[in-house]
């Protein structure tokens, strides 16, 4: 039993539904009509002000006047009316409820205030509820559906939980045509009270589900969905499309769901974080997540390809070979058994190339058994299996010289028994990928999808299904996620912020922002801050030439290009002549500081965002000069243990920078990932940091240097 | 007339057949009888050895029998018997050929001796041909279709060439259901004779074909390719998939066709240089490509969205938004205008969301007029637009309470007359892409593919679709292409190569490498070549301090690590010790190059590199130390005109450098631009250069500094 609010939810014994009668061309009653005709096996309870029968089933007046309190309530009817009889369901003990009807939060504030109201009465009555403006719930193994489109077909593998209703409701029938089936699914709406998060824990604890689907406008809570979402991804494979990262995608999104969206990179690093793989179109998802959910794991990286026309198979080849996939060329041996298969003009070397040729044993059974029986490949990609579906396309040619036989009778010669096929595919625990530019009037593509062996319809497609088995795997060979264990909070830090703060800034100095730093032992460049020329002077000896000498004040946060700071200072003189600019740039004295000066080719950069639904988040990348030319980024939400720190270290464009280049060490990783960390750990102890800018981070042999830093603060109350 | 071999090939009198007999188990009988069965005007006359009736058309044993030399003859017979029986037709005067018979050059050493006799015999009888191994032809006008899929439905508008015979064979029963239709397609096969590059010329000139189609493995001539291609891109859009940049891809489609793949990234700048849209599989290529042939270019950036389900509305703007395009917020004029059709919790302001309902004239006829009326859009992306696929999916449910009602009945009911609908979309010369999760089964879809409006199936993919004619958009932007106009040969250049060659040297030292530069107008850094410590020490004088002193030899054409560089030599102490440490690093007398010390915080890269089937081709990116970590780099083919260099200037990543940039001035681009042009003309005047690497080119204020150069070279002959 999954100990989540959803597993009621989805699993009724009992359900009323509020608002459908018997006009089958209102959406609600196509919606209850699910319920009865897909073959709920529990009771169904109409609720009605007038009919006394519903689709031939008792109708109740009221929820008082049912027999028992249903496990699951649905509303279809007004908005207006739904926050009463809620209250109704709640007297009499009904505990979960789906909210169908839109006229909510996504209208404005008439819908706001009413959503509160649903909120409130719900909570009094400790009812947990989906939507409003939901499309409803799918669970293909009970059997339950109560969206307006049939299921049909057997249960299915994949799960998926949408911030939009379409995706699990007018996409089924195409899902039929492509033998996709659903396992479950949950159209989330509103999120007023459960949210995608709380299905992506159901579907996650789900056993019938093998792989989790998720369409994403906006999160509400980043961070709990990232603690969610881990613990997911080291079970069963997660795929997702974000589509709230652009101007456009964000209004579109908050308009019809009011979701809360966030920048795409930001999506980006929580994807990666949670081990997520991201996809960009729905169809992907639901075709890589088929994949994924029906195929047994990639166990390696060598795939055969093996294809009746030369133009699939490299479009193939290519596809797997660029996103990171081996086309292992095979073993003279294995090359020369393949052979014997093929017409002259045909390949045997991977690709696999048959060339055009109309017995399907070959490639349907004997090759793949002798590519998987050869262990030299890891996984399986094929097209060109096809049969009535061709035959059919050239039956209106071929006609007559078969006495004008009829496309039936012409093509029931070339079904095939596809069970010997179908046992070699099954035998291997190897996954498999199939391409057929013929839909399910093709034999071939029928009977494999009825199997469960994904068969897309495009080259590049069933190559990048394998690729989602790759990228899946790449996440399972991650560590164990472990939790990271936050330092003591710093006295010296405290104090820090919270005399800035006494002082009404929010602005940490440069010098400030490192002791902060230094407090969660980030190695800073070696300093000494100055009030006088004297000083400085006697500073510079102390740390030694060169030098790098800055006005150092909260006034002046970003000193760029306002002649404050002075680099490569190298005698006493120059000290002098430095101290006395920086002063007059500034227009008042205000402190040196003289810093040991910092060379090296390699300048990187660590940083702190905030963001609403996303709380704080580290950032590294390519720093210096060329920082924003480039815009070499990457985030992740704080805190961070060491795994994911050095994970950021590999995510950015340049990450060959940090290896031994071009004459260079490389880099200390462990010190880099320590710096990132502490950035984290630093938010999550002084929630008063609003953001971090460490920039440059040089690299001073194999070690990063903290070479410039600013720190905003404000005081969390409020926020 | 168009004046292309093409031309007759395409649109030939007269057909001759060799090797098509009665089974119609033979794919080469079933190409042939696609010539007769679809409707082929011209004469048809089946060359056959025994047989004296085919498909019931008189049979002749050979050529000579024939009463009329065809304009055209197709060989499907085997690969040995081809080159005699090709000489017969030459005898008899028949000019043009499809050899679709396999076995020549891709099976190695006998078949490419094969290849080269029916190359030999061709041109003697100057017969053009296709082929060998392709699949034919299709001209949907005359019509003619030689393939083995028949040809159905009306004349299309999208040309297609392709090096994979399945993509105009094979993928004809799904370009069928896709309502994608072809104009012209030619199979190319092995291109002994006809290139894919005849094929694009021939297309670009048809005025049947709107837009064109590319499926490319490898280029022969990538030069001449990107001649016509340049021609074509400016009347007409053209769209590519090319496949053989991966190692994989490479060896599968040299395995196939022993086409001659090269590095993605050339193939990249080619298309962009070409002003051919790139993309990453064959069903964008299609889809897009049909968009590009069946709508009228988009005007502007600005696109409306409407759909009935806030899920496609939002991944639609934020893909289009992503790409490019403006999903404009509407005027408030216009968004009350459009409320007035939809319910409380649909959206106006763009996307605009009808949400989910049933009356489809809102969303097929009334907004798409009232969007386009108001002037604020270019162009329109709709999803929702569906009538009997739905009903037909909810049919199951439903039927009960509609008394039993048969499937066909109830359908009846929702078929809607789109005569109002298709006067919209006709009567604004505006671009329109819908999105349908319903295919040929939905009357809409259907109705709007056959009047070819493209129904794509997923919304990003209907964004995508509209994101091609953007980027076509871009394209027709670009000024008329000019021939770059190589400056004289130099002397001094050639003196300069000409002496090395005499030396035996394939490189020429950094000094040599600069003139050649300065020789064509390039900026190098001031520099005085030395050969004694007090030839330094006067020519450090002449140019003044700092400097960069390097030793310069061709030796040590990669100097970097070994001693012989110093930079920021600051006086003659300096220049005496440099000198010294250079000659003992060197280990011998070496020549000292003197240079003035170039210093900015921008480093770029030039070169040229050559390919075989590319010729020289000039790269442009980010240069110094990071180089080799981004790659951020664009290639295009020499000769570069003005225009060309600049768009290279922007095509890396990075571009944002060369703004102004952190304070910095804005680079030269006139200067950067001609160093770019002049790499390219010495490759072109001077073919023994071989490659040229400047890197650093440092930017000196706002001027661009060869500071580094290296030029390496071979007696052209034999290459």
């Amino acid at each position: 039993m999954i100990n989540n609010p959803l597993q009621l939810l989805l699993n009724p014994g009992s359900i009323a539904t509020v608002g459908a009668g018997n006009n089958p061309l209102k959406m609600g009653a196509i919606q209850a009509l699910s319920i009865v005709k897909d073959g709920f096996p529990g009771k169904f309870f109409p609720i009605h002000p007038t009919e006394t029968k519903v689709f031939g089933y008792k109708a109740y007046p009221s929820a008082f006047d049912l027999p028992e309190a249903p496990d699951l309530v649905m509303f279809v009817l007004p908005a207006t009316l739904v926050v009463k009889i809620m209250e109704d369901f709640g007297k009499i003990g009904t505990r979960r409820a789906i909210v169908i009807t839109a006229g909510f939060r996504e209208i404005g504030k008439e819908g706001k205030l009413l959503e509160e109201q649903l909120k409130e009465i719900t909570s009094r009555y400790g009812i947990r509820f989906l939507g409003p403006n939901c499309m409803g719930i799918i669970n293909s193994e009970l059997p339950l559906n109560v969206t307006v489109c049939p299921l049909s077909g057997k249960p299915g593998l994949l799960g998926m939980a949408s911030q939009s209703g379409t995706y699990i409701t007018q996409t089924l029938p195409y899902l039929q045509q492509k033998g996709i089936r659903l396992a479950k699914a949950i159209s989330v709406g509103n999120e007023a009270d459960l949210e995608l998060t709380d299905a992506l824990e159901y579907l996650g604890a789900d056993p019938q589900c093998k792989a989790i689907a998720l369409y994403i406008e906006g999160l509400k809570n980043a961070g709990r969905f990232l603690d969610v979402a881990r613990k997911v991804t080291a079970q069963k494979p997660v795929i997702a499309q974000y589509v709230g990262g652009s101007e456009a995608g964000a209004r579109a999104g908050s308009s019809h769901t009011g979701a809360l969206a966030g920048p795409d990179y930001l999506y980006d690093g929580l994807f990666k974080q949670a081990g997520i793989l991201r996809v960009d179109s729905v169809e992907e998802l639901y075709n890589q997540g088929w994949m994924l959910a029906s195929q047994p794991p990639l166990k390696g990286n060598r795939i055969a390809v093996l294809t009746n026309s030369g133009g699939p198979g490299t479009a193939i080849s290519h596809t797997c070979n660029a996103g990171g996939l081996d086309i292992p060329t095979f073993s003279k041996k294995l090359q020369t058994e393949i052979r014997q298969y093929l017409p002259p003009h045909g390949a045997a070397g991977n690709p696999v190339d048959l060339t055009f040729h109309m017995d399907a044993e070959v490639i349907s059974t004997i090759l793949p058994d002798l590519l998987f029986k050869s262990g030299e490949v890891d996984g399986m990609v094929v097209h060109g299996l096809m049969g009535t579906g061709f035959m059919k396309a050239i039956h209106p040619h071929v006609q007559e010289l078969f006495g004008g036989i009829s496309s039936e009778d012409f093509i029931s010669q070339f079904k095939r028994d596809l069970t010997d096929s179908l046992a070699v595919f099954d035998r291997y625990d190897l996954p498999v990928a199939l391409s057929s530019f013929f839909g399910r009037e093709d034999n071939f593509t029928d009977v494999y999808r009825e199997k469960g062996i994904p068969v897309l319809d495009g080259p590049e497609k069933a190559a990048r299904s394998m690729l989602a088995l790759y990228r899946y795997r790449l996440v399972r060979q991650r560590s164990l996620y472990q939790l990271p264990v936050l330092p003591p909070v710093s006295v010296i830090a405290s104090q820090l912020i919270k005399a800035a703060l006494a002082e009404g800034r929010t602005v940490l100095d440069e010098f400030e922002s490192k002791q902060l730093l230094a407090a969660y032992d980030v190695t800073t460049v070696e300093e000494i801050l100055t009030h006088s020329e004297e000083e400085a002077v006697k500073a510079a000896i102390k740390i030694g030439y060169p030098l790098a000498l800055k006005g150092c004040s909260a006034e002046f946060a970003h000193k760029t290009g306002k002649g404050l700071i002075h680099l490569n200072v190298g005698k006493e003189e120059e000290v002098r002549e430095a101290y006395r600019a920086v002063m007059e740039a500034a227009g008042q004295e205000i402190p040196l500081l003289v810093s040991k000066m910092i060379t090296g080719e390699r300048e990187l950069m660590a940083g702190l965002v905030r963001h609403s639904s996303f709380g704080p988040c580290v950032l590294f990348g390519l720093g210096g000069i060329l920082a924003e030319a480039f815009k070499d980024r990457t985030f992740r939400l704080a805190p961070l243990n060491e795994a994911e720190a050095k994970e950021m270290l590999q995510d950015i464009r340049a990450s060959e920078l940090l290896g031994p280049y071009r004459g260079m060490p490389a880099v200390d990783q462990d010190q880099l990932a320590t710096v990132l960390q502490a950035v984290g750990n630093l938010a999550m102890l002084h929630p008063e940091i609003l953001e971090i800018d460490l920039n440059p981070v040089i690299i001073s042999g194999a070690n990063p240097v903290v070479v410039d830093a600013l720190v905003i603060i404000d005081s969390p109350v409020g926020r």
